[in-house]
């Protein structure tokens, strides 16, 4: 049986020891989760995860959606009431206004839910999640009345939001789509064209479903420059929020997709139906890429979900399964064999999983405070400071934690040897379905891309610098605490090399820009390892703090420190293979022509 | 459409101008690919797997494997005829002896065309293969009376046969195993168990299938001293081949998995079904493990073929589909955008797909080569030289190969975006068929362990020194010449860092055993990396020697020295990370509890 437990303590020790978050409750952004409601909602989150979500993951996976004859979509049993008590628990709520009828929640703390979740069932949690997403969307460029007619309604899962980017022909080029939008007498436009790829683009489980779509209108420019943003409901609404007749959009099939199978992936077919632009036209991929930032946010906390699901379902079975003996000898000399968590090449496994999955739960929370901050810090200086921060990291959380994800939850299923490529035990599902964020909301080579063709340069490498000089701050902090020094030592050898790989960029990229594309992938790996050793230090320092007062869970403190300590020696390493690669630059690896790449 | 075209081309290149094959032509080993026989097989065999295995290889995974109630197996549509043009074209008979009516080809030609068929359809070739792997059994150990009676059915396609290991509570650890053999008044025995994972377990391919089984006779020594092998066919034979009644074996049901699906993996019921002595009691698994080598070398070709499938569709897929611009303007600007193969991060992956498949091929050649002068070279000096070289790189090809397809065929499911995450253009089934290499023929873990465990001090570490000089002679050699230099000397780079993680092993790992096993899996990668180095240096000398004599296709020549530096420069600096890793060593990798380990 796959087990699940959501890592509360864990996340507790980054938000309240590492990032001392109740320092932060002046600010009006932490305001609603001051006191004991932090621990509450991450308790009762928990435990919905555990209870509800979790026991339908893997028979939703096994079972998928269904599309009858009419175009309408049915969802995987048990799917319709776990999604009613989700609703009723209020989740969907937690990070919007409270204008709105929202819980006004910082960043923060969605991104630790969001973590326990996708952790529990991910294909489930797409759909409040992309329904979050459209909410964004049209709280960033809507008008009041969309805002008030809409948000609402979503925020309490009675309706449910799609994004509606992808075309047959055009997924990261955006400026290529043909869906069409023509202005009609009312004001509205008749949407027609084909969609693909919509997460929850039918369902069971609400009574509307608001797709965000984007769109031309007649004589809009080629480009990217020339798309525009439009609401097209499932049942048009209306001014009362009444649902009137079906609008002209259905879904002509769903994915046979490698995961995420719950969720229903459809193609949905536009045929005039009835839209409203949302925002200024022409103007759509701006307010579509507001949503965008934060859900890149969201989904380096998928990879990193997976990941922690296949871990505990690692260390179960080593613990477990019952195969030879120790090197040093039998260590259960009573049993027929002992458990495969005492041999080496398990527990490396083991050990790359536990030190990558909590320091990518403290990158993701660090990034999402940035989030917070970047917005609500108390001056001007502490909110660049932090935009310019989360501009750095956005790209790198995404792809980083989703690279690692995978690489979890392969050694995980690694672990289960021939048992894990069954799909009794689930491990293939969390592989199937960690697969899908290393694509989605952007390739992480589109994230690498953004790193080094965007982020590096902004306002003249401000970001990166800014990083730097904190990285080397907290790493000359470390060095003298005898507990620390090892790991700051090694972190320092990193951030030298993503220093010379920066400044290796600097130099290369403008003489000739293939050589920071061929550069971005290994870049982003090493400034992931580099940030993620970051948070490792900074945890380091304060499970030491702890432990010399004596305070906390003793055992949980130590093994942050060895935790540290193995990350810096045996996943910091990785960053200096990358530097070399990139210093490579572009010559060798654009030089053969497509003649080349034929099989002979 | 997914495509596929074996690549016949690169193959003769390796055998032909690198490792010069005509150039052996005196040793009986080859006599039978003399001279255009290889060429005739390599033609036909390709042909084979183009236009019969591959047009099934999609619809078998999507129709996967159907068990009947009374127990029987169906195989997807098309794979009973398939199986039948397989059967008639002789292809079983290739690498078996000439007495029992095989074709006696050599190891090597065998590899090569494993990699094709395996590419072109792994869940059909696996039925043809585990036979072979029986049969391998049965010709190591067998009687002559048993040789004569199964082994002639088996090659002809008349029967097929299983491979019987893996029991529900044990796989590696095979000391543990329950399944027992009664002696009976006839002298056959009666073998009552489960076995599970055993592929091909059923099926409605053959007449009949003689599964071979491994099980304790009473008394037995409780470890793995005490395994017999049995001959247990489905249905029982006449001494004159006839068949007779059914056997008490029974499917009981099939895995779903994963992948590989239109391969019937079984549980396999035994009731008291008769069962006839392999070779001599209680040496069963010694018996088995002549098989296995050869199995291992064949995996780690699977793991190429998947990578060269998913290669292939990649590129495939990057020359049609259109996204974006090249960063040094448009290279088509009459088009509305760019082929995404311009983009370097998408080269990035091709690229490395291209040099590790066509290095990946070298190896397996080479190390199939060794197996070959291991018995057949002209001298004892000679065989034993390709012995041992052959025991150091068995565990290496299996795994090493294995891990880079499974790397391959994720970075070419990136290259389709979305569409590589939907099972339409067949990338999912390349990753999902890919995985199950890491874990078969005993787990990549474990063959990390043979290499440092086993092989590595092996007579006190001769197989390994005399690698070290081979690849320093080939090194010193290249460095003379200019186009070679490079690649030459970063492969002595990476050759210091295996020479320097051998002396590290040997002077921590008597200390303390684990050090070893917490640097195996990285010593592994290590290696692999260094020979497929050795392999690439190895083409560019023949492709260089070949330009400068203005032979053969020039094309195809100049890419191998392109593809031989970008090798050099992009996959042999993993060696320096995995070096550091090893060097840390057991203490923080082992220092953590399982309680520690629990999600507090």
């Amino acid at each position: 049986m796959p087990v699940y437990k959501a890592p509360v303590a864990d996340t507790r020790f980054f938000l309240e020891k590492v990032l001392n978050l109740p320092a932060y409750a002046h600010l009006p952004v932490f305001a609603n989760v001051a006191g004991d409601t932090l621990e509450a909602i991450l308790t009762e989150g928990a435990r919905l995860c555990e209870e509800v979500l979790f026991p339908l993951n893997k028979s939703g996976d096994d079972e998928g959606c269904t599309r009858h004859a009419d175009g309408s979509v049915t969802t995987p049993a048990g799917f319709k009431a776990a999604f009613q008590t989700y609703r009723e628990g209020g989740w969907m709520a937690m990070n919007a206004p409270e204008a709105y009828g929202g819980m006004d929640m910082p960043h923060i703390l969605g991104t630790a839910l969001e973590e326990y979740r996708m952790a529990a069932n991910q294909a489930f949690s797409m759909y409040p999640g992309l329904t979050m997403g459209a909410v964004a969307a049209i709280l960033a460029t809507g008008s009041e009345e969309q805002k008030s007619l809409y948000v609402p309604r979503m925020i309490s899962g009675e309706w449910a939001g799609t994004m509606n980017l992808t075309e047959p022909h055009c997924g990261t080029d955006l400026g290529l789509i043909r869906t069409r939008a023509e202005p009609q007498a009312d004001g509205s436009y008749a949407i027609s064209g084909t969609k693909i790829f919509i997460s929850g683009g039918d369902q069971d489980l609400t009574e509307n479903i608001i797709h965000l779509v984007l769109a031309k209108t007649p004589g809009a420019p080629e480009s990217s420059k020339g798309i525009s943003l439009f609401i097209v409901p499932k049942f048009l609404v209306h001014a009362d929020g009444a649902l009137g007749e079906r609008n002209a959009v259905s879904c002509g099939s769903i994915e046979h997709k490698m995961g995420i199978r719950a969720n229903a992936t459809c193609v949905l077919n536009y045929d005039g139906a009835t839209g409203y632009l949302v925002g200024e036209e022409n103007k759509g991929l701006a307010g579509m890429f507001v949503m965008m930032n934060a859900a890149r946010l969201g989904v380096g906390a998928q990879g990193l979900s997976q990941g922690e699901v296949a871990y505990q379902n690692g260390v179960a079975y080593a613990l477990d399964r019952r195969q030879g003996r120790a090197l040093t000898g039998p260590a259960e000399p009573e049993q027929k064999a002992d458990p495969i968590f005492v041999h080496p090449d398990v527990r490396r496994m083991l050990m790359e999983a536990k030190v990558l999955t909590e320091g990518l739960r403290a990158l993701c929370l660090w990034g999402s405070l940035q989030a917070d901050l970047a917005h609500g810090a108390d001056t001007e200086e502490a909110r660049t400071a932090a935009d310019d921060l989360l501009g750095l990291l956005t790209p790198v959380i995404k792809a980083y934690c989703t690279d690692m994800g995978y690489r979890i939850a392969t050694d995980m299923q690694q672990v289960f040897g021939g048992h894990g490529y069954i799909e009794e035990h689930g491990m293939s599902q969390y592989v199937r379905d960690a697969r899908i964020t290393m694509i989605y909301e952007g390739t992480n080579g589109v994230q690498a891309m953004d790193l080094v063709g965007r982020k590096l340069a902004s306002k003249g490498g401000r970001a990166v610098q800014a990083f730097f000089a904190m990285a080397a701050a907290e790493i000359a902090a470390a060095k003298g605490d005898e507990a620390l020094a090892d790991v700051a030592t090694r972190l320092e050898k990193s951030l030298g090399d993503m220093q010379a790989a920066t400044m290796w960029l600097m130099q290369n990229a403008m003489a000739n820009p293939e050589n920071a594309g061929a550069g971005a992938t290994a870049y982003l790996h090493i400034t992931g390892a580099v940030v993620t050793g970051l948070m490792w230090l900074k945890m380091a320092r304060a499970a030491q703090t702890e432990l010399a007062a004596g305070a906390g869970d003793q055992r949980f403190l130590a093994a942050k420190l060895v935790s540290a300590r193995f990350f810096a020696e045996r996943i910091l390493p990785e960053t200096g293979a990358h530097r070399r690669k990139l210093e490579t630059g572009a010559a060798t690896l654009m030089a053969l022509t497509a003649e080349d790449f034929a099989t002979a």
